[in-house]
This record gives C-alpha cells, structure tokens and sequence, in this order.
C-alpha cells in the first residue's frame, strides 16, 4: 500500500465520519435513546464496511465528489451499528464490551438499547431515501438490497441460528451457511450499494456478490479465530458455547480455509473494481494484518501465512 | 353506514389480508423468526391502519385495481405489529396477551420476539421498495415518510416518553406529546402514504397530517379509558403506573377531550378526501361505537356520548 493509497483512505474516512456526525446532528434531539444512537455510531469502530463501499464506487468510476455515496455508506454504518446493539443484548450474546466500552444496553438499559437499534435501523432508509445526487430508481434499488440483508434471510436470520449454535451442535455446512447469513449478508449490500450507485453492469455485481461471500467468511474465520484475544475491544471467549468452525476443525485447519477465502476474495474484487483498485489494495493490506497477527498467535512459520 | 359501503370495506379487507398473505408467503421459509412474522401479522387486529390507507387513497381518486396501495397497507401493518412485539417485551410493557394470545416473546422467547420486530421493520422497507405501479419517486418519498415515523422523532421516542411516564409523573403537555409521538406518528405515515400514491396536493397532505393527529389522541384516549376491560385482548390496567390522562384530568373530562378531538378529526378528513368519504366514514362508524361503549361504562346519559 504506498502512501498517497492511504492518505486517500483518510480523506475518505474523514469525509465519511463528518457526514455520519451531521446525519445524526448534537443538540438538536433530547434524550436517551437519540444519546445511545449518537454515542454507539459515532464510536470509531473499523468503519470497514462504509470505507468499502465508498472505494469500491470510486474503483467503478463514482465521483466522491457527489455526497450521495456518502450518504449510503453512512446507512451501512448505521445498520452496522443497529445490529451491533441487539446481538449484545442480554437475551441474545448477553455482551459487556463493545469497541472497547461499555454496551448500550448496559449503560442506558435494555429499553434504550432496542428503541436505539429500531432507530438507527429507520434511519438508515430514511438517509438513503433522502440522500442528494441520486436518482429515485437506485435509492429504490438501494432500499431493497439492504433491507433483504436485514431481514429474515439475512442479518436476522444469521443471528437467530448463531445462538441455536449455543445450544445445539452443527456441522460445517450449517456454520459456513450461519456465517454467511451473519457477516455476508450485510457485506454484499455494502458492495451492491456501491455498484447501484456507480451504476454498475449486472456481471460487475454478481462479482462483487462472490466477493462478499468471501469476504463475509474471512471476516468471522477471523473473528472465531481471536475470540480469545482481549485486543479486539469485546468480551473475550465471547464465542465460547457457541459452534464454530474453530472448535468443529480446529484452528490450524481453519487457518487454512482462511487464507483460502481471502486469495478467492481477492480475485473477485480485482475483477469487479478496476481503475486505482482502492477497495483490493484496502482489503488485502486489512488481511495480511490480521493473517500476520493470526499466525503468531497460532505460532506458525511466517511462510505459511503468505 | 350504507350496506354498500360495508360491503366495500370488506372487499378491501379480504384484499389487503390476501396481500398480506403473500408477501409473507407460507412453507418457503424455515425456522422459529419467520413463524413468529408470520403469526404475529396474520392474526387479524382491527386492521384499522391500512384500511384507513386504502379508503383515503380510493377517496383521493387512486384506482385500488392497482395493486401498489394495497403494498403500502402491508408496509404499514408490518411496521405497526413490529412495533407491539417490542411494546410488549418485559424491558417494556411486559405484557402477555396481545390480541387474545400469547405475546411473541412469551411464547417465542426474548431474541426471535426482537428479531422477528427487526425483519418485520426491514420488510415494510423492501415491500415498499418493489411495490408494484408505484414510481419510483412515490417509493422514495412513501420510504421518507415511513421511516421518519418509526425514528427517534416517531414510534421510537413516543414509546421512550410512555416508559419515562410510568417512572415519573408527567403534566397534561407531556403526555399530550407523548400520544402524539407514539399514536399519531404512525396514522400520519398512514395517511401521507395514501396521499402520496394518489398524487395528493400539499394541501391534501397538510390537512392529513392535522386529521392523524386528532385520529391519535382519540385512539390513544380510548385506549386509556378502555385500559381495565378484559375485552380489548390485551392485559387489562397495563398503564396502571402509567402517567395518561385519565389518571391526570379525570375519565370524564378525558371523554370530554375525545369527543372534541373526533369532531375536528371529522372536520379535518371531510375537507382533505372527498368523492365517496368512505374513510371518513369508516372512521365516523368506528369511534361511534366505542364513544357509546364508554359512556356505557362510564354510566353518562345518551346525550352526552352525542
């Protein structure tokens, strides 16, 4: 990655967390709820999913000039952090951490913490619905793409199975499927809104729907894989009643499987993005971190993790 | 109320109940979220919001043959019973009947009670965003409204400010706004869908928005003074602890207020539909029955429930 790649991931970020703090403009609300929203959004957690979609519509020819993509990276976040805050909740993940403080629900109460996440998640259409420099048709495609991400064939179902897979064992296909539901789903609407307001052609997006297939799995391989580790700012062993493919195939194994996903995630992404390959050089440096970091911690030679 | 108009409010009924039934179609899906959807939408309540939708669109001039209106009422019911499975959650109301049954978390448990009210949130966005014969700046603007209704201005803070009630004593003007936000908020959205499908003027809209607001306060107060009766299919004295008008200015005066508030409804929806005034007819029959109810059970004389 050379300098001026990261230097534009920063102006990026930057512009994107100046919009996300006037989507959700101070003082101007009263109140807990508005507060929990506030607070668990503009928390700088990765914002993988926002600087995605705004490299990958830049890679596909979208001016970022035109805040309309900003607007729907925003939305992303703002699901994001909707569904961050329900699966802390005692009934589900029962989480006390999160991004390295307290969770919503322990710091305002569980009623605050479902009114927050109902209130991000209408927000987020509400901001598509509105967003400048985008003509109806794509906020309508917009709406439909993230709104099945969410619903029961997506987030929400991803969900539901990850905590059945507390309380019954299950196999590989039905962990890789759970993992799809929970950590794909929202990646490719992340990747759809970016071809939709690129106005991409419909082979671009198949490619990018494989690629956040990819990445969806990498992205809880890894998860599963530092469970245990207190860096990632959540609880630690959070994971640890639950079925993964960690604890079915074991680590090393898994690792392997990892590195898989993430060389197949790479071919697709360099398919469907081209000109400066912002979103591949992005995600490949996020990967070769964490792949890095994942292989000292399983004290494996520096070989087999390139 | 004319037997041709009952007749036609049926037919629009068994439309709207036939919809409903596909977009939430039978046997496709798997697992306890969906069947939870799918129970807690299909079990017939009044109906009384998409009805409402339907008629004022009809009234406005919309042809119902079209079949984009009728997705709106779905939007709208979906968003309306999401927001009673969390209303009743034990962080909330923990209540335990709802429309004659066993409440969705009592019988489905705490998280598919939340994630079913998330996936039924997300659905009224994606049956917006692929209704039929509806533009897709109609869809873009339906979206606006909807969403803007549930938020943290909306549903969302109404329910907050209802909880908030019941901790601390609230005077007149506070719990007015607190009706208004988790009432009205909705009926508007209602009302403003219909208007927006059938290429109301602003004029129209305006005079919705001030008919929504009585529509609410009236509900609400009815259902404040109805809270003790066994027959609503609700837990009865759930507001016991609850600041509401009644326990502030007394049932009779609240009565008072409600016959005021559905006279300028009355007002207000005569002059913004016209042609056949089957909404303002269907809502006329609806309160007359249930002013005369209370003042049965309040024991005030015929003249006074006039």
């Amino acid at each position: 990655m050379t300098l001026s790649h990261e230097d534009d991931v920063k102006m990026l970020l930057s512009a994107f967390e100046r919009r996300l703090e006037q989507l959700l403009p101070e003082g101007e609300q009263e109140g807990q709820v508005y507060a929990a929203m506030r607070e668990a959004t503009l928390v700088a957690g990765k914002r993988m999913r926002p600087l995605l979609l705004l490299l990958a519509a830049t890679d596909m020819g979208y001016k970022t000039e035109q805040t309309g993509v900003l607007d729907l990276a925003c939305a992303i976040e703002m699901v994001h952090v909707a569904s961050l805050i329900l699966d802390d909740m005692p009934c589900m993940d029962n989480a006390m951490l999160r991004r390295g403080r307290p969770t919503v629900h322990c710091q305002y109460g569980e009623h605050v913490a479902i009114l927050a996440a109902v209130a991000l998640l209408s927000h987020a259409f509400c901001v598509i619905s509105r967003a400048p420099s985008l003509t109806p048709e794509a906020k309508a495609r917009a709406i439909a793409e993230l709104s099945a991400s969410v619903g029961h064939m997506g987030l929400v179902q991803g969900q539901f199975r990850d905590l059945n897979g507390a309380r019954q064992s299950l196999n590989t296909d039905e962990i890789l499927l759970t993992n799809e539901l929970k950590t794909s789903s929202l990646f490719n609407a992340t990747l759809q809104l970016a071809a939709i307001a690129a106005e991409a052609s419909p082979q671009v997006s198949e490619r990018l729907h494989f690629f956040a297939r990819d990445l969806g799995q990498a992205f809880q391989l890894i998860d599963d894989l530092t469970d245990g580790s207190t860096s990632t700012g959540k609880d630690p062993h959070q994971d640890k009643d639950k079925s993964t493919l960690v604890a079915v195939l074991g680590a090393e194994t898994v690792f392997l499987r990892l590195r898989e996903h993430v060389r197949s995630a790479d071919q697709h992404i360099a398919t469907a993005c081209q000109p400066g390959n912002t979103a591949r050089h992005y995600v490949h440096a996020w990967f070769e971190k964490q792949l890095m970091l994942i292989s000292h911690s399983l004290s494996l030679s520096p070989s087999e993790c390139q």
